[in-house]
């Protein structure tokens, strides 16, 4: 996706531990005009598939699932929680998540209520780095009896395994921008 | 908002503890549709003001910040975080927040970068009801030397002290629903 590309490279800061910051308009300040043309995205190269639901992770996820889901003719979000609260039930699905940018172990949790058979589901989240959150996501939907249609992602870092993991598992993965590598003078997209 | 009330009566569930379940609409499984109304809603409200940016807290608020972002002319949105990470600076402002519903203290923080001067700033959030978000919230945009403009609230517990923390704090406090007492059969609004 050229605009997002572009946007990645004008706003994008490349740090010391292979971070790429993109917090001025996708994950701390966000760019709500970015977001809808990222969802029309979404929305044209799963336009071939039949999803109702939208999956995703807090806290990234959330707001471009939910301009996304519009697109998705206003399908119904879901985001996994990273620590069960004592408002949800306990009859939830469960997974663990290591983040590579926090640098520790989740729990991962999302009711079952709003995930189960019927529903078929399309992954949505901000990065693929080594695929934890990914694959602890597409567990968890194939393990409530859900359909897993597929999983968009914003930015794939693909020197990293994440993208080979989801992709060898069968997973229909679509990536709007694939880095191939990143360092402080230059970012070189796939 | 009419609407709002009506789905709480329809599908919120009061449980022991004083919690009241909206998460099949509103923060675990999202209906897309209703966001998009809450935030016409609030640009209604704030018609009459000059607002640059939306602030919000994760995980909640995030996707209500981003569709009412839209209808304020595509605005930027910024979400405090609850956790320093790696991939933010060092140079944020800082505040602390009691959760109930966690049971614990957070640190929240936002980059300097994306909070300051010539902001003029909404708050957005899905509950107010002891304050303690928004008390910090509204601490870090004035010690930003941001302008804030209001808060937009979907649920405000009109029996606890927040509202009136806020109110009598001076701030504009616009609250789409409030609820004057609940308990398993019953839930009333103001």
């Amino acid at each position: 996706m050229q605009l997002l590309k572009d946007r990645i490279l004008k706003d994008g800061i490349v740090k010391d531990g292979d971070v790429l910051k993109v917090d001025s308009f996708l994950n701390h300040q966000i760019d709500v005009r970015l977001l809808r043309q990222i969802g029309k995205e979404f929305r044209r190269l799963f336009a071939d598939c039949e999803i109702n639901k939208i999956l995703t992770i807090e806290s990234s996820g959330i707001g471009i699932a939910c301009i996304a889901a519009e697109e998705f003719d206003n399908i119904p979000v879901v985001f996994a929680k990273k620590n069960q609260t004592k408002n949800i039930a306990h009859d939830v699905h469960r997974g663990k998540v290591e983040s590579f940018t926090h640098g520790k172990t989740y729990d991962v949790i999302v009711s079952k209520d709003f995930l189960g058979k019927g529903d078929k589901v399309l992954i949505i989240d901000d990065f693929l780095a080594k695929g934890n959150a990914l694959v602890c996501l597409s567990e968890m939907v194939k393990n409530s009896g859900a359909e897993l249609v597929g999983a968009g992602i914003v930015i794939e870092k693909g020197y990293q395994e994440g993208g080979k993991i989801i992709r060898d598992l069968g997973i229909r993965l679509e990536s709007l921008a694939i880095i191939d590598s990143m360092n402080e003078n230059e970012i070189i997209f796939r």
